[in-house]
């Protein structure tokens, strides 16, 4: 069996189903470059049928990404399969995935269909998607909970069509490592042409434990393909988080043995952008990528650490993308230098135009903030791409606001709706409720705010506020993200950036697998 | 072998080890309170010797819980011993926990000691703290990287000396869940006198693997122990999470078969405990306690769900403390709705003193909130109670601030600093910056701030903001919390909050495990 383990992600698309984590088209884009920096595998980039704006999406990162393979999710049916194969012809590599349920629970009460339609849909899907491309992926949902029996039959019958990749999926994480190992080890072992694909797993982190499981599958099962989202991301508890299952087999290699594609140096940025993308924080206590994760390294004192790295530290920081030595720019600083630390950061800009836009913006900050740190810059071309990406019906112009205790505070905001300057003015509990209270007096989008969160850009009082507005409304859920030293500012900012994107957006289909 | 699970709570242990998770020692009783609610079965609440501050912290809790085992940490000797056997005096029920490493990269570069000084240590330490209590734990640290041999001939000395529980931490979270459990099964076979302690794991979750190395360590090992923290706090990438391992257990009872004694209803209200007192978020796709873990269940629509709960939902959320009534509270509400309510969210304030002084929090508060929802009730309490433990020099009196753009912000404050009224002003980089720089033009304190972090108390444009701040001092770092429906406000009042508690700090020796 080979070596080479293919690591799939799918922030894209299971990462971007969760509650609150739905992306634009441009959003997305700029996340696939960086899997793309990362060296992943398969981008799944979307579920194409399921919304015009997912099949743009799809259709975005195919014509874009060059060295990572696209893939698009398609429910078992031609409708489906054909966008699929639609959004991802310009593609330099594309796979098509399709999936259809097969544990009894499932299908009975889910698809309310007998075992031997399933099968039947199963096998006419993976023929019909051959027909289109010659990479195709076939995921039996609920995977982990279906009739061992049945599942031989579906998977050895949809190998025939010429599916190149099984995929057995823990679908509500209920599976345990040695449980779920052996689980796959046995289907490759009954399954006649089961060495004609390749093995993959899907788990979920209801119950902690995705990480063990897959590699459980990929150890005990021989499955070769991981499917993972950068920080977890997924629905409800997530997936496997690609930072930890990576960095597992990277420092247990004498136990995996296998060889990874993996560019380890762009995780800590691939985190973060997910992050700042989705309002999604992560946590300190995060595994490679939370703020802790290598907390010994820094300034705290620890006997230990101080007299030898390895009795604490089994990997090192730098290989993850922390670095040492923030090079901190200011007011004087030039173009060049700026667009160097873009380079070392890993952030590629597509014209001289952009680098010149994100520079003025650098300049504007510099001259009201004397130390900008890395955190400062990935913001401020991460925010500046997700603005101008979002068709910008609303712009922030000017604010005031007062508060002082005893007295109702006041929010006295300018902003351009469709180009023409407007003036809201509100009180409201405090300076950021009257904030936007003052924008809705005059958008009246009738939204639910669902989340609201500061992070301080770095730690020190003068910091950037980095704030995501969720809002909900009719079925959609939207993130916006603004930026900026004053508070009250960088949430009227996110608050607008947020009322952008709810005009932008579609309905669409969920899939679950 | 007995089914019977010992789940061990060290979150006032390794957890508030990790950086900037340190506590009061009343907020480590409060914490103490609820783990005894949840039903833990023991609480390591700290380690005596490592302060001034934290033996009180111990022995408060010592003190006061009655249901649980309390257990002090000690390094082998008899010093740190005798200090937590004092620390425990008035336990109803006590443990002593000594460690000392047993690999022979942390013999040789941390300890600079040979195997045999160790083995003798390791026996004379068990020894003396078996004179002083019948229950001793002793801990191999890095013990799954220790020679086995070495580790069989250690572990059957200790246990001829009377300990009753055996450790073996994997304390550099580098183990795999095949591996670490056939490590603690060898052992179990191989050291004679095996049947006379009960055996326990104490993982960490470096690469992502704790609770499944916790479970194996239990299953394929036969440890009947499993050390943990609510919301996996600890070192670095923190401990095996307290919530994950027990729903695990549970929810695959029919693979486990083990008997626990937890209340698992008190899970929720133990996460945001210990999230709101340490200022580490606990992000949204977490396993079990984050905001997303069952979201399916609310709002969004999932045809899967509607059609079945059990296709996609493995636990309850009510089993773990998820309400589905959020019962609403307004200023018209009066005491004993306030006081039902607080039943009802698990919280006992400890007289009628106490309920008072919040019940009149609560009515300031809906003076200026309309609807109170169980989020801002269990932050009004445990805030109040946060900052009325903390020594309280300085106390916010009254906020007066302005910001324009094109302008520099403006701040004035006026708090009491030792009983007397003082005023500061000063401008800033936005509103929070000006208050908190207001602050320090009196107070002169030199902190740097490490963190700075605003979560939304409840989803609307009115509610409370609660705010974190992180203060680092000559080594020294404390948080501070404050809520209120104005975030420049709660930002003074964090800033204040922690100033205090960097007054009553003292440092501390650093203990790992």
């Amino acid at each position: 069996m080979s070596n080479k383990l293919v690591i799939f992600d799918t922030t894209l698309r299971d990462g971007e189903q969760s509650p609150g984590a739905s992306m634009t088209r441009d959003e997305k884009l700029r996340i696939a470059k960086q899997l793309e920096r990362l060296k992943v595998d398969v981008i799944e980039a979307g579920f194409p049928a399921s919304s015009n704006g997912d099949f743009e999406a799809v259709q975005a990162i195919a014509n874009t990404i060059k060295d990572s393979t696209v893939c698009g999710l398609s429910r078992a049916n031609d409708r489906d399969i054909s966008r699929a194969a639609q959004a991802l012809k310009g593609a330099a590599s594309s796979r098509i995935h399709t999936f259809i349920a097969t544990s009894p629970l499932h299908m009975e009460k889910k698809l309310r269909m007998t075992a031997d339609e399933v099968f039947e849909q199963a096998r006419l899907a993976v023929r019909f998607a051959r027909n289109l491309t010659g990479d195709v992926e076939f995921s039996t949902e609920d995977g982990s909970r279906s009739d061992i029996d049945f599942l031989c039959r579906v998977i050895e019958a949809v190998i025939k069509e010429g599916a190149t990749t099984i995929n057995i999926p823990d679908t509500v994480g209920y599976a345990i490592p040695e449980l779920y190992g052996n689980f796959i080890k046995t289907l490759r072992e009954r399954v006649p042409n089961s060495d004609k694909a390749i093995w993959s797993v899907h788990c979920h982190n209801d119950l902690g434990m995705a990480v063990a499981n897959s590699l459980a599958g990929v150890k005990i099962g021989g499955a070769r393909q991981i499917e993972c989202a950068i920080n977890g991301l997924g629905e409800r508890a997530g997936n496997c988080s690609l930072e930890e299952v990576v960095m597992a087999v990277k420092t247990r290699r004498d136990y995996f043995d296998l060889d990874l594609g993996i560019d380890t140096r762009h995780i800590l940025g691939a985190s973060r952008m997910v992050s700042q993308t989705t309002g999604f924080v992560v946590q300190p206590n995060k595994a490679v990528v939370g703020a802790n994760a290598f907390a010994h390294a820094s300034g705290i004192h620890q006997d230990g650490v101080l007299k030898a790295r390895d009795t604490y530290e089994i990997m090192r920081a730098e290989d993850v993308g922390w670095s040492n030595n923030k090079i901190v720019l200011g007011k004087l600083s030039g173009r060049n230098a700026f667009k160097q630390r873009l380079q070392e950061l890993g952030v590629t800009l597509d014209s001289e135009m952009d680098i010149n836009t994100a520079f003025a913006r650098f300049k504007e900050l510099a001259d009201r903030k004397s130390e900008i740190f890395d955190e400062d810059i990935l913001a401020l071309v991460n925010i500046g791409e997700a603005i101008s990406g979002a068709g910008e019906r609303y712009r922030f112009v000017s604010l005031a606001q007062h508060s002082e205790t005893g007295e109702q505070p006041q929010a006295q905001i300018v902003f351009t709706a469709d180009g023409k300057e407007v003036t809201g003015q509100s009180d409201g509990n405090g300076p950021v409720d009257a904030s936007l209270k003052a924008i809705e007096s005059h958008v009246h989008s009738g939204a639910e705010m669902v989340l609201y969160s500061v992070n301080a850009i770095s730690g020190s009082t003068e910091s950037q506020g980095e704030v995501t507005v969720r809002l909900q409304s009719a079925g959609r859920v939207v993130n916006g993200v603004g930026a900026d030293p004053d508070i009250v500012v960088a949430s009227a900012k996110a608050y607008l950036s947020a009322l952008n994107k709810l005009q932008n957006q579609a309905e669409r289909v969920a899939a679950q697998g």
